[in-house]
């Protein structure tokens, strides 16, 4: 039986952080009740691309869970909200911080109702301090967080992550917040409230940056592939595309150069040393390309794994998706999007348990409210 | 009282994926006994950037742990080990997958003389598959994950995204997979083992490329600081740097138009809509800029806040240390290194919750083995 089985989230949320979060807790074994606006729903429904009519990228998130429309001002739709709510074990919301509270559902408000209840919310810069109404993207708290000042080619403009992890990794911390209250409340008998900001998220994953800002007082910069204080670590051109090449200390780098046929002594004094490595990197890549760029990146990778050294090809997604170890993890999975019959790939799920069973597909997502009826017959239940 | 107070896990990993769960867990309220190699410790007590001679990076990622340090083969330390497993509720690894069978701490071994015992692994490919050992580096997984083929310049080589994401959202997966086996074990009295892969969880947070990639056959590729497919929605340059300019939708675009006085007609077909603007980016970006070169970045967020359009200045690390809301949610938040007196900051907790005290500093990172006595006394009481 799955960890979370029997736990219901009734998930408010629309777009990504909040649908990322509830999509993590039902592939862990909870039942997810998406609550939507009529009419339009969630508004990751027009999202590109679409199969079939459908928006991938919608289904992607939302595969599996169940969907009803609400009207949160309206009399009839409030008296089910409420009826679902003391049924839940898990509310989640990504409203502007206050909204809640005028809809009549702030914590406070539900605590005293359903003291069990967890609240779970996420917000782009949380539910307190002087900034906490203001409307961000990921793309905001990617800027504003720091991580684009670190993400780029050495001298160029800021780029951004290409995934969209202002978003996602709000969305993770959201789960393990909502996780824990779970667990403690065994304990207890009581829900919590978890209150989880994008922009905190951001300095969150960012350990290395900040303690090179604040250990030396210089902000660190952007140095493309390249890692900023080991050489060589970076990627490399082969003659068909990008590969890893990652020697962390002087014994591997004599290693590497044995194993690429590297025209060059590893106890030259401009490379003996990480650090004189590091001051050379740039004549560094050039000897390694004049080598690398003679073969396709598998002819490498194939000498650099049966040296035991680390590496990889740069992979595009396409080739992602056919990655035979990823396959064999169950990590891409065949989605139905829609009554067409046409089927799309999606993320499996990451966290492999003994007490939870592996799937093979992800289910359909849901239409806009087809689940009302459903929905309604369990809660006469 | 914190959710997990009461709880111990066992850390037996170094560097980053495996400390940076643990630190999570800590977060939340467990006490964390990190097990290191007699002599050298942790690798990363040797990594800069150093504070009175110790790892800043060190300290961020293992304040407030205990340590002690354990020669897994000698027969005294393995019983001091024995005894510690048989307290701990979770005991978390990152070696090579048959490693902790060689050792005799395999989870079979384990759940068997500890059945409430929560295993947790992550590694680089994964317990499973045909490439189950090879060794992984963040920007192995980067790279083979796919994420460096979307972050970069539009006709430039991939980049590395800064934050370390191939070892911190594997931690982060990590730390779900234990939280949901410690509430299911006070249901089912039974442990569990997780499994996390560094190169599966890279694909668990690109929905949005898988979708591309999948539902259209084709990869996407790289678009700088670009939406690959909104418009407006990058970064622009003001006289002192950059910041973000994101318009949704048509209104949006018109709202800006008017907010930033840009020099042209929102209903100019080249512009009127996301399409024609995705069409004419590179046009619309000089326009844009030619107005915002004007003046600095602080200027035009307070035009664009006054209007309620979310934006941001691209704030390098140092800012990102001094962002009043970051300091207002207690994300920056100081720590001792040592017995020297010296601090630096590192990130406060990104989970807020109402059953968890917000703490205003983090303690000292332990010496090797310092906590042997107070470990071996615990153990006996």
């Amino acid at each position: 039986m799955a960890p979370l089985s029997g736990i219901t989230v009734l998930d408010l949320t629309h777009v990504l952080a909040g649908p990322y979060c509830s999509h993590t807790l039902q592939d862990l074994g909870a039942k997810v009740i998406k609550v939507e606006r009529p009419g339009t729903g969630d508004d990751t429904r027009a999202f590109p691309p679409f199969v079939n009519g459908a928006s991938a990228y919608f289904a992607t998130l939302n595969a599996g869970k169940q969907s009803i429309a609400l009207d949160l001002k309206a009399p009839t739709d409030r008296d089910i909200l409420d009826r679902l709510l003391a049924r839940a074990d898990v509310v989640l919301e990504n409203y502007r911080p206050g909204v809640m509270e005028r809809l009549g559902y702030g914590w406070e408000a539900l605590h005293a109702r359903h003291p069990r209840l967890i609240y779970g919310a996420v917000s782009g810069f949380g539910h307190t301090g002087p900034e906490a109404g203001k409307p961000a993207y990921d793309m905001v708290v990617q800027a504003r967080g720091g991580v684009m000042s670190i993400t780029g080619e050495e001298g160029g403009p800021p780029v951004r992550v290409g995934a969209s992890i202002g978003d996602i990794v709000a969305g993770m911390f959201l789960a393990q917040g909502v996780l824990a209250a779970l667990y403690d409340r065994e304990r207890t008998g009581e829900g919590a409230k978890v209150d989880v900001a994008m922009l905190d998220s951001q300095l969150a994953i960012q350990e290395h940056a900040i303690a090179l800002a604040s250990a030396t007082g210089v902000a660190p910069g952007r140095t493309g592939a390249r890692h900023p204080t080991i050489t060589p670590f970076s990627t490399y051109r082969a003659a068909d595309g990008f590969f890893v090449i990652a020697a962390g200390n002087d014994a591997m780098f004599a290693h590497l150069c044995k194993t690429l046929a590297l025209p060059l002594n590893p106890a030259d004094p401009r490379f003996a040393t990480n650090a004189a490595r590091c001051d050379n990197h740039a004549l560094l890549k050039r000897l390694i390309e004049a080598v690398t760029l003679e073969h396709p990146a598998a002819h490498w990778i194939a000498r650099m794994e049966a040296a035991g050294l680390p590496t990889a090809r740069v992979q595009d997604m396409a080739e992602v998706l056919r990655d035979p170890q990823l396959l064999a993890r169950a990590m891409v999975l065949p989605v139905l999007p829609d009554a067409g019959g046409t089927t799309f790939t999606a993320p499996g799920n990451p966290i492999k348990m003994s007490s939870l069973p592996e799937i093979d597909h992800r289910r359909p997502a849901p239409g806009l409210d087809a689940d009302r009826k459903a929905i309604l017959d369990w809660l006469t239940r």
